[in-house]
């Protein structure tokens, strides 16, 4: 780089449109520059050493600079640096690629379709889905249900899909056939002394009084990530699951599951598919499938579903969908690499190990803490919201931007977090040893200790 | 790799759903599988010998197997694997890409917004039009007109928007407030008699009306490629800018150029902007800003857009929109060897100097044959419709599949071209040299003598 400090932030201020960034904030505080990274650490342009909390946006599972994947994607940038599968077009790598990836789904799957992002993918899906039902003689059948506080993406549809209300207003969102029902938050949602299992059957029952509102004719598809991520970091209550899919059965409404942040390992289990047993039709897939290192995602599609394009195929004609990046060669290339370091690696051992501890020993530290209302999550995804008052699980007000608060403070430190309103989020490399944990916990007891003088 | 031809063949087949395919033409003709290429020629896994006429997916722009474009990612790949852009955080690379391409826009522009593909690029364009009127007061100026044979994306939005009937039908699309105006494509559409700039004048009469109808207050964007691409590759007609832009002016329509093909040199200039001599409000840009080594998309935002935006951020808070691999800092590395590239190895001066060398020998070999009913373009973008009739214009029956029949003779005889229906199209590598094209122009006349033996 041939700029210094100093000009870099004015840069940063005077050219880049970021992404979810308050415009406000940058012009105010600034960018926070990161130039290196090797393993779980980064290293910002001023030379100081941060600890990735967070495996860049939870997708940096094998962690930063590592030969195997960079080689890889070396490797195959020579010797076939693009090529596209329009048309029955197609490259050794991608090929191979999408063997061993149907080699790994948690449930036979027909075949992939590949893009550039989770974004690209659930709009994929969508276009999936109402394909299907228009093949299958089926017209009316296209709305589809998505949960509150749920994420899948950025695109107009996949925005709209998400239920984040901050995603939605300015943006003229929700558009097209969606129906969002209730976030499945236990600890915020439950109606007082409702246990767990009993809060799943209540969902449950909205569902089918849902379903049974719009009628099951008109229903296409449910999605849902197994563990809510951008939306607030939220395990499904116990029994959500096994309430939910039989249902959609009953009905024939696929379940899509979305996997971009709970795939390749970070619930302990290869896939969250199989860390709470469920079987979905189609399954969403993009970040850890390079981790990080190269854009890719993959939509993988039952029989179920392939089996209808493929016999509508010569009356429907060309296939009209994809993106110019879909099974891109280089990415094929920085996936194979990824796979085989996850099997020989252990890294979904290492996350089914050290899980329970993290969570364990983070509520050890903090669990009591008067700032903390709850610590949740499974595996390597953790979620820590903060209040005002504990017993009432009364929330600071928005204005104080405690989250934001903490977040600087941990930065300061030298940990990377993110801070989803005032919910704390971890999501390291599926890489980090116990060392890597407890240096999280240190870090983030000392800054939590600190923004509550600060905020008391 | 470690499967013979055989196997990949069956494979792909078994394994990988191809974008924009006939799944019934992949089941029985099996794909074509590339394995290397360098310069504009490509090697399939049985070593076979292809002269690339499309650079990929017109993305290609400077080659495959380029070391400059290969390294810049060995290298920052490396040095920084992954990193984002949420929530003011940032790279240096990624900051001083921004800068690069903001330095080289047609006309000034304020920021960047980076995403992974044209597709998502211009889903973002469509949240950024509608927060924008938010934020302005105008809550009802929405409506964003697009032509018929536009292509704008796969995402649902933008595929709505792109005017191609085969993108919509079995997807249940358009959706969404999107409108569609006439083809301008002189051959086919003007009526019997009518010259190019009469053609514009009452396409621009067109508009003028859909805007009254609707009402100006309730349309807020008109997006146009500067030469359409995938939707049978069609030039404006003469003036035909001219007329449109005062009208889009006059209602406060903002311009969105999409120049993911034409950026970066492809019509002989650096930008179609500047070859049509238009100031957009927004440019969406991808393929050629990292000549396909790597996912990058690019919105420019004007100030006009940028300033409001800006203004708004303290009351709007957090900008809800953005893709994980927004300003990747290796898509970020590739790009700026790309630019640097294209800078001092005179590419656009290339396109400019044998742009028309190649639409005039191609006339010269192919203009008069019989099959041939127009060849049109600009640059390094050729289309040539194939007709039954030439005198009465008549098209060939869809199911002969002319046009794919040429395709499949040209791939026997080792050139890539691309089949939109019957039209079939050249958009060459910017690298291509005089002998290249006059290979071109030699292989496609030749098949295009076959299969008019082979239809008539």
């Amino acid at each position: 780089m041939t700029f210094d400090i100093q000009r870099a932030g004015q840069i940063d201020r005077a050219s880049l449109f970021h992404p979810f960034t308050s415009v406000a904030d940058l012009m105010r505080d600034g960018p926070l520059v990161m130039a290196e990274g090797k393993g779980v650490r980064l290293k910002d342009i001023e030379g100081r050493s941060y600890l990735d909390g967070m495996a860049g946006l939870w997708c940096v599972n094998l962690g930063y600079g590592r030969e195997d994947i960079s080689g890889a994607i070396a490797a195959q940038s020579t010797k076939l640096s693009f090529f596209h599968t329009f048309n029955g077009l197609s490259t050794d790598v991608a090929i191979e690629c999408a063997e061993a990836l149907l080699r790994r789904a948690p449930v036979p799957m027909a075949r992939v379709f590949f893009g550039a992002s989770g974004s690209d993918a659930n709009e994929t899906q969508l276009k999936l889905i109402w394909y299907y039902n228009n093949l299958r003689g089926l017209p009316k059948k296209k709305k589809v249900i998505a949960r509150w506080n749920s994420y899948h993406g950025s695109g107009v549809a996949t925005a709209s899909l998400t239920g984040l209300p901050g995603m939605h207003g300015l943006f003229d969102l929700p558009q097209g056939p969606i129906l969002h029902i209730s976030n499945p938050h236990h600890y915020r949602k439950a109606p007082e002394g409702v246990s767990e299992r009993e809060f799943s059957r209540q969902l449950a029952a909205e569902l089918e009084a849902l379903i049974a509102r719009e009628g099951a004719e008109t229903i296409a598809a449910f999605f849902a990530e197994p563990v809510m991520g951008a939306g607030g970091l939220i395990p499904p209550p116990e029994g959500y699951f096994e309430e939910i899919v039989p249902i959609l059965r009953k009905h024939d409404i696929l379940l899509v599951l979305d996997e971009v942040v709970s795939g390749f390992g970070r619930l302990g289990t290869y896939w969250g598919s199989q860390r709470f047993g469920l079987e979905p039709d189609l399954i969403t897939a993009a970040k850890g499938v390079t981790s990080g290192y190269f854009p890719m995602s993959v939509c993988f599609v039952s029989s179920k579903v392939w089996d209808v394009i493929e016999a509508g195929s010569e009356k429907a004609g060309l296939f009209g969908h994809g993106y110019t990046y879909s099974a891109h060669p280089v990415a094929a290339a920085a996936a194979l690499a990824t796979l085989k370091a996850i099997d020989q690696e252990g890294v979904v051992e290492n996350v089914a190990r050290l899980g329970p501890y993290f969570h364990t020993a983070m509520r050890e530290a903090i669990g009591d803490h008067p700032l903390v209302g709850e610590v949740r999550g499974l595996g390597f995804m953790m979620g820590i919201e903060l209040v005002r008052d504990r017993a009432a699980k009364t929330p600071f007000a928005p204005e104080l931007r405690v989250g934001r608060k903490l977040l600087k403070d941990l930065f300061g430190r030298g940990l990377i977090s993110r801070a989803l309103g005032d919910t704390m989020v971890f999501a390291p490399p599926l890489v980090a040893t116990k060392a890597d944990l407890d240096e999280i916990i240190t870090l983030f007891k000392a800054g939590l200790d600190a923004v509550a003088k600060e905020v008391s």
